[in-house]
């Protein structure tokens, strides 16, 4: 059993505040230490309130953090100004009654867009978190951010004196409105920001960045490290970033696995690109392809759709040259029943490999089904 | 009823090969006389072989052709080499019985891809095609095309003495392995090849570029327009434009409606973008997002779906100033259960008002349904 406390000098908390119907809304991360704090945000052309805020305090504080405040059930998205001034004062009251500044508060929601946040149920819910949290809290918030996952995502690393806590919620499709994803990782790693933000801007290309459901990608999405070096031990960055990474690939996979809908995890290995990035373009076109992915759910070796997905990535190849396998079951010219078989595992490997260079990437997906058609056409606003 | 016989010098005949089990399989359009010839062709990084010697054949005849040869069954693509000399002795058989060059011979694929083009058998039916050939063979020649398609697609245009007749193929999904877009058009207007270019990448740009399904495109996607000249008639390049644009916006159409499963057919308008490019682009993200084509498909007005997928085009915008309509009805603020009424019509059209400018555009999907799941899933290599 994996140890879940709090890395050092770190507590956890989460409250029911009543943001949505029933069940835990509202979770709080606290260093009692000022904690050096690195994040990527939403690509998305309307970034929440909450993001804007904290991008704010960031900057204030100079990359430093002491709490971090998320509530599920509401996603303070396209609320306007009206939404900063609610995301504002939820951190100044978290930070009143923490002792420090609001700029010390990284604040994130999710859930409905467009509907005002409700402010008063937050700062009620605000004394009692601050009350009781405490470095057991892990299940709880894990819970509390919780909205179309079927089960909480927790990743924890220990390597060299080096704790890492790392959190997730996301489930790929979006139900009732948003597949938002947020993840949050806490070590007591001692770091400078520089070395931080590089490690994770490593981390999250080789696994949020390398996980795609349905390709939507929303107005909160939120990875961010908190690095309070309450452990006293300087890793290298080396040994930092392959630790990061391991965590946050594990959060990601957990997302592909939760897919909505989804019977089948996919593991797409593109090899022989003309560098990563490309190889990672690749992994991401034939893992966004509805043709690819019902296939898989169809248990069809259709390699047709893998090598068309391959032609649409926008990518230029040195030649036609391409190899696919499934397992190690080649698919071109190759032993079909064998790779249908293959492909009726609930953990599904794609090899494609392309003789255009030695760029690698690593890419993981789920199938498409009738299920996922089925919970996202029968919301009802 | 229109008038569906070809324009003025124009024959048309197909045959039934058998390169699939049953049924029509290869057409043929023919000229009596050089037609000036413009073509636009996949973006996929792996054009198929009759792609890659249509390209050499324009290039040896100073774009002109005298016939169009187009099989299905066999979309002759990762083929190599043997495909190549595949689609160039086909050509060159039917410029014998033509007596005309094979570099005037525009030739194009449609099916399964990977597997050797039975050559034998078309060259084989080449002899009672060209014995066949005739003004009056559209129907023959829109269902020897078809694979997925439910129904044949034609469309005709008189305007100022110019006459076009259009076909398409194309179901947008892709059943059993490519949704290849196929589309000729046939006009016996006098114009010179650059306006002719012109004029095609001005009409697929606001029709069968503005028309998704699933985003994918095949090995095999080809437009082409045959300009015979033999009306005489020199249209102005704008009236020109002007119609072949509305033929192609009425293939496009077809496609759109004929999407594998679907249920209702979308019309997204973008106003207000920075740039018409920039309209289209954002029109073409919210027709591919998943997430909004299962509410659509599910009557759910969800408009937070509608404002991430804008907020995914990766189009910057000045302000979140968004307004979102269903027919008339508006989203944002305005009665949801009315426009939930309105998005059970089996013609759904949704207008997106971005306040960034003046681009607009105008697209055409489907809804995603679990039929489509189905379809595409169930299909056995």
């Amino acid at each position: 059993m994996p140890d879940l406390t709090a890395p050092e000098g770190f507590k956890i908390a989460a409250a029911a505040a009543g943001i949505r119907k029933s069940g835990l809304d509202l979770g709080l991360l606290y260093s009692d230490r000022p904690a050096t704090t690195a994040a990527v945000f939403t690509r998305n052309a309307f970034p929440a309130a909450p993001i804007l805020v904290t991008r704010q305090h960031l900057k204030v504080s100079g990359n430093t953090s002491r709490a971090v405040l998320v509530n599920a059930g509401n996603a303070n998205a396209v609320t306007g100004e009206a939404g900063m001034n609610a995301a504002r004062q939820c951190a100044a009251e978290l930070a009143k009654h923490l002792g420090c500044k609001p700029s010390d508060v990284f604040i994130s929601s999710t859930g409905v867009i467009g509907r005002p946040l409700p402010v008063e149920k937050i700062t009620a819910a605000i004394p009692s978190l601050v009350r009781e949290m405490n470095p057991g809290g892990t299940d709880s918030f894990s819970r509390a951010i919780m909205t179309t996952d079927t089960v909480p995502k927790v990743a924890t690393s220990r390597a060299d004196g080096v704790r890492m806590l790392g959190f997730a919620k996301g489930s790929g499709m979006i139900h009732p409105n948003m597949a938002t994803m947020l993840s949050y990782i806490l070590t007591d790693a001692k770091i400078e920001f520089a070395a931080l933000d590089k490690a994770l801007r490593y981390a999250v290309d080789r696994s949020f960045h390398s996980m795609t459901v349905d390709g939507d990608t929303s107005t909160n999405d939120t990875v961010a490290v908190l690095a309070n070096g309450a452990s006293g031990v300087s890793p290298s960055p080396e040994r930092f970033t392959a630790q990061l990474t391991e965590v946050c690939q594990t959060l990601a996979k957990a997302i592909a696995r939760d897919g909505e809908g989804a019977t089948k995890f996919v593991e797409l290995t593109i090899e022989g690109a003309p560098s990563d990035e490309a190889a990672r373009e690749i992994g991401r076109t034939i893992a966004l392809s509805p043709l690819v992915k019902t296939a898989i759910y169809g248990c069809d070796p259709n390699w047709g759709r893998l090598i068309c997905a391959v032609g649409n990535s926008g990518i230029p190849l040195s030649g036609e040259e391409v190899e696919l396998f499934i397992d190690d079951v080649p698919l071109i010219n190759g032993d079909l029943k064998v790779a249908s078989e293959k492909l009726k595992s609930k953990e599904v490997k794609i090899r494609v490999s392309l003789h255009s260079g030695s760029g690698k990437a690593t890419v993981w997906t789920c199938d498409l089904t009738e299920e996922y058609i089925h919970i996202n056409a029968d919301y009802t606003t």
